[in-house]
């Protein structure tokens, strides 16, 4: 058995890993200006740790791979739900070095050389230093995020960790190759994902769902008898 | 426990459920014409059994819904692998009518309100029969397929059955929006998903690797030097 302990445990931490119901959510572009942009503004955690560790004062040990670029750079490693060395349930985490970009939601064309950057040489590292190979690992984003600073996972193809399921993880390729075919993909896109009830986030999307006029409801748009 | 006897069990249906080694495979508009089109035309299962069902001539009693209009019309009925009660577990199968759309690859603006249409009283079908709403649901098609004759998978958000996951599985909200942005998404986008080692199509991919120039190589294509 497997116990992770989180301490100190913040409030959004205790209901994170509490069960509950979750409610799917489709996101238009209108409703992430309205809706979810001014909710994470609001209610963005510190991102001090991450900075921290970006800036080498803190997990400087845990780093796999560091590329310094300002513009491109990431810094690669294991994340917090791995033991590092089970090869089988192998799950890094890139960070970028930039911290102009919140979330999939931000990225335009401007950033495909970074996201190719991090798909080369994460895959080029953990090749190194594993021996799992790209055809190995399913390298994907989340949306929503756990923070809003762009991040990317990679885990091991033959294991399944949480948050990889569609409503949820996006693929790398499958983001890079959305915003090759449409540049404001990401800008457009309606992303479905699903809240937990308890995710301020969810009761801002139920409230809304009353405000708008019938006809902008996205789960009610679309009438059969037509 | 739960176990499921398949019976007769095909060379295909044996090598589908023993443990095996996955590959990743990006597949672009060119490869899916090259490689995967001729593969699955030689080796597309029959589909009999399906038109059984679509004509009535089998399993009638298990239709939980039926759009009998040729062009947008389907049939929703539970997965063979639900018992039909457990609605923790449920999990459905929408079959079109049509017969002319294989998969994801084929689809157009002109199947949008075939989409819609299925998204729609397929929800309402559930939500009347069990009481689950659109917000727990989870509506999605498999890339590749279990077999080539379009169908989209409904299943309770709160129940994780395999086939979720993000190298499989497109959330319908996400495939009509794709449409809506770019008519010809899925005929251009390149399209990443998991295969078993033992499976034909793998080795197809495998061997076109080492025969297509390296600059064509999707998973090395790109250059960290550069």
């Amino acid at each position: 058995m497997k116990v992770s302990i989180i301490y100190p445990a913040s409030e959004k931490h205790i209901v994170k890993h509490s069960a509950q119901h979750r409610y799917m959510v489709d996101e238009s572009a209108e409703r992430y200006k309205n809706i979810t942009l001014p909710h994470l503004e609001q209610e963005q955690l510190s991102l001090e740790w991450l900075y921290n560790v970006l800036e080498h004062r803190k997990e400087k040990e845990r780093i796999l791979y560091e590329d310094p670029c300002d513009e491109n750079g990431f810094i690669l490693l294991p994340d917090l739900k791995w033991d590092g060395k089970t090869v089988e349930q192998l799950y890094l985490l890139a960070l970028v070095r930039r911290r102009d970009i919140r979330s999939l939601r931000d990225l335009t064309p401007a950033h495909l050389a970074l996201l190719r950057n991090v798909q080369a040489r994460g895959i080029a590292a953990i090749e190194e230093r594993y021996g799992i190979g790209a055809s190995q690992l399913r390298i994907y984003l989340h949306y929503q995020p756990t923070f809003y600073h762009l991040h990317m996972h990679f885990t091991y193809l033959r294991y399944d960790p949480p948050g990889t399921n569609c409503e949820k993880a996006h693929l790398l390729s499958t983001v890079i190759n959305n915003i090759e075919l449409l540049g404001d993909y990401y800008q457009r896109a309606t992303l479905s994902y699903a809240l937990k009830e308890t995710d301020k986030l969810c009761a801002k999307f139920i409230a809304s769902e009353s405000e708008e006029p019938a006809a902008k409801r996205t789960k009610t748009d679309i009438d059969p008898s037509q």
